[in-house]
């Protein structure tokens, strides 16, 4: 009596209806982490500017540190399934270990991951949020099974394989406003073998949770990626071997930055294999806290920075970056960002890539600016280097879609793809995706 | 000995190699076909216009009946295989047929479908080139495998799949410059199930031959899709159900026009079922001269009339269209694109698709625009048709990709998602898509 056949309006009704569901709800508890991370900085910088001196200094590290004990508390106390990217788990859950994982998608690790999270990125670590954010989809998807009506849905094998994916699509989209490259770089990244039939339902409801975005995000509480406003001269075919370059360039550095993040992990595991996760969390909030005092820069929103990053305008017009910004700001997170990401909290890496990229890029820009005169404009080298380095650490060609609709723009086609394909290809001639180290370091 | 190993730089070398060369070699070839299209349309319309009058009419419609009469004959004589779109056949090679269906990759196919389709899109039938291509870039890429080096990409099976895969994505791309729309399009309408390996393949050769495409087309001996210069207040989030609503209409009218070419099939096989293949392609050639000759917007290369379509700015100001125009061409080509698509000759779909949904899109919004007034810019309902009316025949969702890639802008990202959608998912409800239905119909 449960099993509704396929083909049936009454399948299809209850299909749209959860699909189109669990797009607004998770983009609506999507937002609310954000708008919870939002407050949280708001709050540190309040508190460490009221004193001002050293004193605010001391406050503003030891919030930082408190947060991130927080979030790593939370960790420990409601599950530990909540560390990490999620992005892993949900590959392994998709690939058939369902009722293995299954502990994953408890609505502990629901609180366990928003929360940590939150005490994580408003504590002032430099870690994503995508990776996290499909996780929470996939629990709120889990969760939603339980109501009778979309009961068929879990029990049906095909079936759950095909929400859960629309779920991850939804995770990713909801985190850029991107559904297209939501739903495309969920296959890359969890599929193996993809069923073009689900295609559909996870657009659906990616789109869905695309429109919640899209109205959140234009009552301006929380930062947003703003598009790009290149002329179409401004990207131009005859810079392709420049580009190509870059792409090159920023695969070798995807896969150095895999491999450090390995290094650490490795050379933690030797010299302090019982070290308390408190010690650890500790000392890289401590690090990261002591060097956004003094360097406003660092404590930005990626998104602000970003945005800033990607424009056209010369270097000296842009809010907050100059020579020394510019070549400080992607060392300074390419360290930070690898010390962070290994840490037993919940972390995703996509978008810390994605700035780390696009200020290597700005500073390759302005550079062949130097060189090569004003026909060069550096806003689309940053565009290209943050879609290369993203693709060089997750071997994932779809960020070049993510990159076409967060800045709006598609006429730097040609230049982003041929980059991101190189980042991809010269990566894999090093090592493997960021995604499937983390897996294999913890097993 | 002939078995590289995978992984090795060797391997990969070779296939980098492949999947560029045959991303170079299809778009040329491809360029070729499309430059004789247009030289014997100019012959046609000189020939017509020295005399003038009615000898005119009388040669334009006999050079026209005369060239499709030879297009139906190259695939009489030279091979069957190259009748029809191509599109379903290279689904049945890479479903696993390979062996059964090796026959219509052999080289005389290549000759027959690539004269074919020259003789009956210049002889004037509204045929599309995309299905055509695909085939023709199919047969390039496993004649490929004949050289020594490429030898071992045809003997291991999954090489051989994946390689066939991006040989389908070049022809899609080369078709249009689109090639992150071919690659998906080509999965959506041609594998059920994907393997994710194949993707990074499908892109590398796609975008070579978009490469190779961008700059033939920017010399300008045949007509390219122009991008459109849409402003961001000009694609509204407000009008949304009035493109919704657009998108259902035509997902139902795609599903009318696939009813429309299975009625036409099913009534000739009746009344007329040992009809000659002349006397079926010499009356719609008729036809089609007849119609086209005092109408010459009928004549007019589908990318000048979509471009113009495209076109921000109101109605008089076009280069074509009036009233009479908009409502006139969108009827006539649904008509004769039915009666042309199930000839025994090369013919694809999806540019006469695309045609007819930008005519009923753009006339659907300047009605809307006489009811709201200024607000309504019907170039963007123009647009937003065309995806969705091609979604509804080919219930690909990519189309939606496609159409950003050929108007260069993404902004109407969320209206052409939302309509693509909803033309796939009424469309469903109908019946299946043209591709299953021209399969159907033939067995």
């Amino acid at each position: 009596a449960h099993c509704t056949p396929r083909g049936s309006l009454r399948y299809l009704l209850r299909l749209v209806c959860f699909l189109t569901l669990l797009g607004v709800t998770a983009a609506l508890f999507i937002f609310i982490v954000d708008l919870s991370v939002h407050g949280l900085e708001k709050l540190r910088n309040l508190i460490s500017s009221v004193t001002g001196g050293a004193l605010g200094y001391v406050l503003y590290v030891l919030t930082g540190v408190t947060l991130c004990l927080l979030s790593t508390f939370w960790c420990a106390v409601l599950s530990k399934e909540a560390e990490g990217s999620g992005l892993p788990q949900m590959k392994s859950i998709l690939s058939g270990f369902y009722d293995r994982m299954k502990k994953s998608l408890e609505l502990r690790v629901l609180f366990a991951k928003s929360l940590g999270l939150v005490c994580a990125i408003g504590g002032g670590l430099p870690v994503g949020w995508e990776g996290p954010n499909v996780h929470i989809s996939c629990i709120i998807a889990h969760q939603f099974y339980r109501i009778h009506f979309f009961r068929d849905l879990c029990t049906d094998r095909a079936l759950r394989l095909q929400t859960l994916a629309a779920a991850c699509a939804v995770g990713l989209a909801s985190s850029f406003g991107a559904p297209l490259g939501g739903v495309l770089y969920s296959i890359e990244t969890i599929a193996s073998f993809y069923l073009v039939q689900a295609f559909w339902k996870g657009i659906l409801s990616a789109l869905s949770g695309a429109i919640v975005y899209e109205l959140l995000y234009t009552t301006p509480l929380v930062e947003a990626f703003e598009g790009t406003s290149f002329d179409p001269s401004d990207v131009s075919r005859t810079q392709i071997l420049l580009y190509a370059a870059l792409g090159a360039s920023m695969g070798a550095l995807g896969a150095l930055f895999i491999r450090c993040v390995r290094s650490i992990y490795e050379l933690r595991m030797k010299h302090y294999p019982g070290s308390s996760r408190y010690i650890l969390v500790g000392g890289v909030a401590f690090l990261a806290a002591a060097v956004q005092y003094p360097f406003r820069l660092f404590a930005l929103d990626p998104r602000a920075a970003i945005n800033d990053l990607f424009k056209a305008v010369p270097l000296h017009m842009t809010d907050h970056f100059g020579w020394a910004e510019l070549i400080l700001l992607p060392l300074a997170k390419f360290v930070l960002v690898a010390l962070s990401i290994g840490l037993p909290l919940p972390a995703g890496v996509f978008v810390p890539s994605f700035l780390i990229g696009a200020g290597f890029g700005r500073l390759y820009g302005e550079l062949m600016r130097i060189i090569f005169g004003d026909v060069i404009i550096p806003g689309s080298y940053a565009v290209v280097g943050a879609a290369a380095f993203t693709a060089g650490v997750t071997r994932a060609i779809s960020c070049a879609v993510i990159i076409f609709e967060v800045t709006g723009q598609i006429r730097h086609l040609v230049p982003v793809l041929i980059s991101v394909l190189l980042a991809v290809i010269v990566g894999n001639a090093f090592n493997r995706s960021l995604y499937e180290t983390l897996v294999l370091m913890k097993h």
